[in-house]
């Protein structure tokens, strides 16, 4: 196996294969073309210039394409960087998969589809039971696959079960606590709020949204989809049950101006929406403290008002974390 | 037949059939009960109170029944008002029916009917007409009978169809100015915007939201009935044909916080919007103006974000249009 | 011991001790005073007029009296009330106390301490641990008896420690969730986040705000006690710890809109003000459904937006829980 | 004649008269000062480097200059651009006119003015007529001759005159909707709600805002000039007729944010805001998505709220409309 | 002359010449009509009711009328009321004005005149100097009349010209502070700014909007007053210094929201609009505070976002501050 | 003594000791490093760039190091700027001090001390009289060198004491027109308003906010300042006295989301808030209007909402007032 990318130190000479995650082509102020370059694997990622290019290589080498790099990694202005020596772009028969070279959620699969699939047996109501299990068979390779998001938090290759597992986490915490709250309704909510990003998400690498992304949206699209398994489960699609569930994937996104066509009408919706937010505010700031030297406070995060949080200089909880991105 | 509500005199007695469309149980300061009731038929609405009623005749005579009235008209502080006699519950064997005593749209249903399929008929792409039809054949008895909304404007029997024609007319002459405008999606997207309001109301008579009407919403409520009458007619719920026409019904709000899940990104979904709003606005000026004095102004229009309009001392072509409700 | 005040039926004499929780005089319209009385103690409330007062009735049977009731309770349009036959005012001498006709937090008061005091101890960091403690000592009394607010959320006895109690056990919950957590931080600004009501309120009796609550609030004031708790304590008021559990107070309201003079830049902060707002809602959601019959709506409620609640015409988990008011 | 601009081919050598429609001085990296052109006539806009230039070039050849330009249509980077071989200012007597190098509106000015005129035909209230037909005299020179704005819609040569004559046309449309509406007002205030930009902007060339543009705004300049024409023409100032008209225009942006000091509070007010705004819209959307690939969305749009529009794969209309910039 | 209204004491029969200022007809429960006035002369105002009322009664009772009033002092829950013996309408043959009736201004209208015609001796620039004296001399004598609004401030006889004075006290001080400024510009503005007012409004009796208060505004009525008093004063309309001056009063709202079709781009058009608002509020909140006990808070006053003020318990300053209204 | 920094003309040579305001790496486009430099003296600021620096100079020249300058004074693209011979590091032991490179306010500091004293003197009110005087005393020295902000508005040294004595200024003038205000609790406000600010920000040479200054801001800072003041001055810290200073402080940012966490509620306060913001606004404003040209705008000011202001053609006063920057 290749060493990864991250795995060569400062002045080490390298021949590896990546993935291009972002191609630019520029041209300096004495008229000459290069490419500004964004590596990356499942080791993190650097920057390399190809120098001298043309129309054709900005063709050849461009975002998504998966290359045999040959180069030295320098330090250039504090930063590391490739120079590069060549670039060949792999063909599909020597067995690469753009997944290989995606950072991953930090829980593996395997044990999040276990977890998340206990949970889905503590889900008593057999209507909301059935939907979820069907849904989760139907989409569930895309579903443990994909990110959470283009940028602002969980996006990363697994990304969307890791979000989901880490809501039905805290929603249980939260049922514990409060009594009075539908379990069921809400560990259903929490699985399927965010699954009709499957439809919404080109996929784990280089993510865009789709047409149908943009112009309907992951909450339309998962209920959408609702609907369907219930036809197709012979399930009443006017029951109040259904109903329940419909309005908890369509109303989770908490205000209007976020999209939800409706606002939490249920206990369990208002839920379902404020942990939806917990996590991934969790997630973005954690990740930013991550790369924060103690002390000082992070760049304003855009999915966060633009607000910048503080990593104090003794942190001992932080400082032993994992890292998330 | 009966002379109608508003065919009395003051001071006439009368002896008819009406429709309680609003009735209170109230008690005086010396502590009496009584009904404040509003009845109503085809000719408007008259206030009369009910003296010493008890808790069984709020019962009996509570919104929504229909019931035989004896009284006089009277004047009372400037306005009509019924002076109760006796109020019988008209029973089911009767014949009545609730629509009679409602105020229709100021256009007859079958015409509209009639004018509403030439619009059909000049959708030419076979997917949005093939859709349109089928949910019109489905939808079609409600559609032509409900009201536009409980309260704000076309809150008429059939204004749902009126408002939906109203569009239509504006669809057609904005269409003939800017040929770059796809008349058939347009005309589409004007017949099925509204449509889920047969599901988010109860009907034309005493107006309520459903429960689905108030968690799920009209707009996504016709973007479920579209995927489904696609899936009957083996349309592909995939093909942009059927993404641009759920985009438009999804869209029509035209803003987040009038609960758009998407904001309009095709031309004609961002006409589809404007449309809805120009006739929503000029009924329901028009409706307030036909109620004011000239040389003053209307009562803050709560649809309208409170704005108050000025009728002309001088405005022939108000004057002589004809009266909405 | 008086039966109390529920504890009577309809129909049935009354003899019992109450506290005029609200006394407003008004006329009737042929210009006869009454006073309209809300009475109540720690088992509800219920209304009463009593007739034919004078100005002099008004002074002396005014909100926040302690009176001797003789009357009836009757059903009034569809509402229990009492009619009264006499009120008399009960001496200080008679041992009675404000506090015994106030609805309690539906947790014992030595319950929640012990607790509470759990938690305490898991605050490691030693500054924040003596300065909970310091602070719980010097206003544990208040601490213990007043309520979280005049009206929106635990306005009962106790709630104040209520409301923290039930944010500490969701703190852990979301600790045990996200190991980055400061897990001491974050439990010793739920036990003072809210402490300053201590000095904003007039306590649990007829609740008003003080005139350093309108004029400084609880988020300053409280920020004010922890100054000089450090000095008596000999903490270094420049100290980081210091600083973060400041800053934990002063932005636990979230947006400045709320009052917040800094929003949150800690990690904790934002899960402190994400907890704080959820806890509030559940409570006033529950409470809000408790008296709304299955199937329909509540009223809007104004500290959520003005939105209405759902609650499901079956739902078991709701049906079995204790109520809150 | 000259050959012009947008009629060269890739790699054709090139000799005409062109406009400067931008001049900025920049410096590459290694501190050589070159002015980065662009160049436009009535067929489009090229850009151009002009390199090693001085102080004194970036003075003669600044934007709004007339230039004749030798140089070479090349290739760079996928856009076109001007190799320039040679730049000579063009004198005032060789009879070139900035406005020849202006695009201008998709219609003919003559055919414009003509369709105009029949719509002051149909302004029957002589008050609105005469007023209309002495500023149509006034600056119609001018108002057949400027853009609509700087940028954002209509921006080219007549587009004050297209913007109108369109929005006359769907002031028919919805005229003969609703007979209620006053179609006299609704003409007049169509033809003068713009026509202050004779004042506010200062031609259609490298358009910029005049000062009594950017401190009283053309909103209250048209007011003025309507005052001042009734003056002369002896129209009693304080007629409710010129108080309509007055009304119509100070209200047309709709909204207090875009400038409007007073709401529209006349039905005809009120269509004229969303028949102004309709047009606008329907232009620059339509601009945009003739600039786009089917299958894609636009860039977002600075005037409608950045919004992105889709056009779709297959779109006949769009497909067969005459390009409007 | 008549003893006014407040001199006579509780319990005391009264008979003098007053104002109905509010008259409405009421019913009590038991069906009986009363009208509710509001009685006012110079001393300020009382409320009573004229029981056993008609339709007649109100008609001829109506707001704005002056009325012989027989009657007592009384105090009823606390507030000082009129029974009412008999009220008779005064003839016009009789002699009294309106505007005897009605508060005033606390200095008097000699005084401000002669001090502001100090303030227009220090105005040097001849076009704004002529301007303001050919205005003040156009509507000196309602100008010096009118309240400077309906209710929110200054809202008495004239309280246009004390407004005025007290800012320009204001702008006196500033201009001394701050040597950059324009006094003579700051000066004009600050005369001219409201006087569109009286066109705008009714008078200083019982005062309303004109409909052309309604449709255009004080700003844009005076903006128009200025230009036709430039054109008879044979000064350039096109003028910078006449730009100015519109672009002062066009302004002065300080934001769009407030109807200003133009922000201040000028630095004396800031401060205009910033004096403007400190003069209105320290008015409003100082006859609020003047109402209310110390150590208490107003209620909220709607012309400053519904804020509460706190009077002090011990406040030399306005316990000695002389009563606005 | 050196020359000055702006004492040198265009093409003389210099050798002077500067501040190095701003020092930013940067690389040319053919990969050459270089440093980007601001100069600045208490005359004003010059750039400079520094060829074929590496990552040692970008340490040794960077933000905040006074240096020894040899070099040229050039013009390059119409602005003014050094061509570098050489930088040398100024040692600590030849006796520079980083204030005499900061611009200064436009007064004294001797000056502004003596008349803030004579203001001091008219707090008649003990209470707030000792505690300015104690906080004057004990933050005297950075309060008199502090700016009042990084950039906005007085970002000079001394610029905190020139602001808050030009408020006393206008709060003179103001407490003269309005006998109602308590001047006392005034004049303490404005002297204490800002005084938060030694703490908030690091001092007047590359001014940063300190982390307490993030987390805190100055609003709190001063408050918990004049609490221990309170103490250690055995002043009782529930008095009204401090209850009203502290509010004035506290709420004097006049919004929410400005980070006041109280609106005012002081007749004082409101008055405080608004000097406050006149003084930043009429310095922002007049800094920007003299430095652009008369007939033009300026650019948009971030502090004032991004609007422009306009510079008169002829304006004397402006023309002749002192340069603040």
């Amino acid at each position: 196996m290749f060493k990864r990318l991250l795995d060569y130190n400062n002045g080490e000479e390298l021949e590896t294969v990546v993935l291009i995650k972002n191609s630019q082509l520029r041209h300096t102020k004495n008229d000459k073309l290069y490419l500004a370059l964004m590596f990356g694997d499942s080791s993190g990622e650097i920057r390399g210039n190809y120098w001298d290019a043309n129309n054709q290589d900005a063709a050849t080498f461009n975002t998504g394409t998966i290359v045999e790099l040959n180069g030295k990694r320098e330090e250039y202005h504090g930063r590391p960087q490739i120079k590069i020596y060549s670039l060949r772009v792999v063909g599909p028969q020597e067995g690469y998969d753009l997944n290989q070279f995606i950072k991953s959620a930090p829980e593996k699969i395997k044990d999040m589809k276990e977890e998340i699939n206990k949970y889905v047996f503590d889900i008593l109501n057999p209507t909301w039971n059935r939907i979820v299990q069907y849904l989760l068979k139907k989409w569930g390779k895309r579903f443990f696959d994909y990110p959470a998001g283009k940028s602002n938090h969980h996006a990363v290759r697994g990304g969307l079960a890791y979000h989901t597992l880490s809501m039905l986490r805290d929603a249980k915490g939260i049922s514990d606590n409060y009594p009075q709250v539908n379990r069921s309704l809400l560990y259903a909510g929490c699985i399927l709020h965010d699954m009709g990003k499957v439809l919404e998400l080109t996929g784990p690498a280089a993510t865009q949204y789709t047409t149908e992304g943009n112009l309907i949206g992951h909450l339309v699209l998962i209920d959408e989809q609702i609907m369907m398994a219930a036809q197709n489960l012979k399930i009443d699609t006017e029951s109040e049950d259904l109903l329940l569930l419909r309005h908890m994937v369509l109303s989770h996104h908490g205000k209007y101006e976020y999209g939800s066509p409706k606002l939490p009408a249920l206990l369990e919706a208002e839920i379902l929406h404020r942990i939806d937010d917990l996590d991934a505010t969790v997630y973005a700031v954690t990740n930013a403290l991550q790369h924060t030297k103690p002390g000082t406070f992070t760049e304003p995060l855009m999915g966060e008002d633009n607000k910048r949080y503080y990593r104090p200089k003794k942190d001992e909880a932080l400082d032993k974390s994992k890292p998330l991105e």
